[in-house]
């Protein structure tokens, strides 16, 4: 069970290493009525993912409780730099390893690299060229396996078995969780009157963390395409079951399967649950850019597409923030 | 001569109509130093250039001195609001004209809209459709004149001494110069620490503006493509003289002659003038895509190239911070 106690460790641990992202007010009129937006996709590789990555990656590299290792040697050495001996030694010489050929890969070479510890990062044979260079732009040893994800993400856990390599998953591990979950207390340090947060769901990691790093302070809407219910599903279920999954917004909310964490956090925390279509997403995408400049991916204009279309509609006087949470993305389709 | 006061008057008038932009620190390593990027790009109609044209309309609405009228009608009904009648009677039937087919001429068509005062924006024949009919989606009407800009420009003159129309020049008019420069008072409101700035400089606007507004607070960094070196040439001839205009960034910085505003200002605050090449400007306006998802015009990117190159070296503990001032851009030429 994650709690914000967990996510305030998050912070501590990982502070120095991500960006602190701004914060933008957008009066109304634009997307509906004024909203915050917290422009996540200036983090490092372009999502929040960095912040999960780097939070499971140092947590591994800690001393366990009562090993006797001295003090001062586990929290790291701070902001920037590589991992101490000590800490690179309780990680084990495997280093790290993924399976995914987006932007939770991404996040975890970019953060091994910065930490001085070995990636290995398992992708289809089908991966796209682009993504395995940046991929070994960063510094991972990319393994192109099988035709299919679930393949690639098999070869992954075998590797951590073999090898001792820590496996880092997209989403559905405590310490990515509370990793993500940071962003809610950063949000809060810079918008303390936000009543409700609007965020994008695919595993559920990122909405996970952030219900719990909200711990209250403010209402969590959750926001999923129509052709990926993973959350929704499982809520009028009673529990995560596998969904079709399609649609523009599959390369970043194309997890087939809520995490079993975020939907234990959903149901605890009461996130209220909403749909969005495709047009609408492409349509919050284009408003987005056209009305300030600003490009995201199909996944995170989901959470936008829930407040423009009035999918979800604020009271009055309730203070909206949407979580603009990656732009990993061609921009090449949204017309100037 | 345009003083801080001017700006803080400005800022007085235009507040709530423009938005206050985010602003984010980047570590050291991107782009060399550490730096605080103003995201000024995300101002309505996608410049700074709002700031200048609301100041321009509204200074124009005010009664004289000595002309009488009741106290309160003058500095309008607040934010978001249309002008009051007495506004409207001021300014006069004709409304605002403006010569330009760029950013100058959205952000006044813009600005009288929401001021509820018809605009005329005058554009040469050659203008691109998709230009046109962005000036008029804002609801302007447009006249198409010409052959190249002078006779635009021209034909904009005749029609402000014709109908009385309040001409906005794209910089060279104390109450433009003055708006603009209401971006350095809520820089350096977001960023106190801040030493130094560097900004793009087309006619000189933009630098002007926030040279009055900085007032020796911060150093001023003026930044002009190579091919385009207005100000530069005005520094060394000893006055503005007309430069031969090209390259990548002459759609948004492509002014033959720097202002006299601007020149006078920039003497007078002792601006560093700083060139750099189309290459820089490419690689710049690349790197802050693919190092943080930011979308900027090539005009805008001139400034960052300038710290990303070297052109311009700060000393170690110097606090740097860069306008990004506009994203009147396609982005299709970014690679994702
Ligand atoms: C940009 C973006 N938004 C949202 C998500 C969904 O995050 P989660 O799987 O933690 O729900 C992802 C996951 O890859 C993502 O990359
Ligand atoms: C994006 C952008 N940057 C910079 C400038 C230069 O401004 P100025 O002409 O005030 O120097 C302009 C002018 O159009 C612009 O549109």
């Amino acid at each position: 069970m994650i709690t914000k106690a967990d996510v305030d460790a998050a912070a501590a641990r990982i502070a120095g290493r991500v960006r602190t992202t701004p914060v933008m007010t957008v009066e109304p009129g634009v997307f509906g009525p004024a909203v915050v937006l917290k422009c996540e996709y200036t983090q490092h590789t372009g999502t929040f993912k960095a912040r999960g990555a780097f939070n499971r990656i140092l947590s591994a590299a800690e001393p366990t409780l009562g090993s006797g290792s001295g003090s001062g040697s586990g929290s790291g050495s701070g902001s920037g730099d590589s991992m101490t001996g000590a800490q690179r030694e309780r990680l084990g010489p495997a280093g790290v390893v993924a399976a995914s050929g987006g932007n939770a890969g991404l996040a975890v070479a970019y953060a091994a690299a910065q930490l001085g510890v070995a990636a290995t990062v398992f992708v289809p044979e089908t991966a796209p060229a682009v993504k395995v260079n940046k991929l070994r732009a960063l510094g991972a040893v990319v393994r192109q396996v099988g035709s299919e994800f679930a393949l690639a993400n098999e070869a992954a856990l075998a590797h951590a078995a073999e090898t001792g390599a820590l496996l880092c998953h997209a989403y559905d591990q405590p310490e990515i969780v509370a990793g993500q979950g940071t962003l809610a207390i950063e949000l809060l340090g810079q918008a303390p009157d936000v009543d409700t947060v609007l965020v994008s769901v695919g595993g559920g990691g990122l909405a996970g963390g952030i219900a719990a790093g909200l711990d209250g302070r403010a209402k969590l809407v959750a926001v999923e395409p129509e052709t990926i219910p993973t959350l929704h599903t499982a809520l009028s279920k009673g529990g995560p079951v596998d969904v079709e999954v399609s649609g523009v917004a599959a390369d970043s909310l194309g997890a087939r399967r809520i995490g079993d964490i975020a939907y234990e956090l959903a149901v605890r925390h009461g996130v209220h649950s909403v749909l969005v279509d495709d047009a609408s997403i492409i349509a919050a995408r284009k408003l987005l850019w056209d009305k300030l400049r600003i490009v995201v991916e199909h996944g995170t204009a989901a959470a936008l597409a829930a407040l423009a279309t009035g999918a979800y509609q604020p009271a009055p006087n309730e203070s909206v923030a949407v979580i603009l949470c990656g732009a990993n993305t061609d921009p090449s389709d949204i017309n100037a």
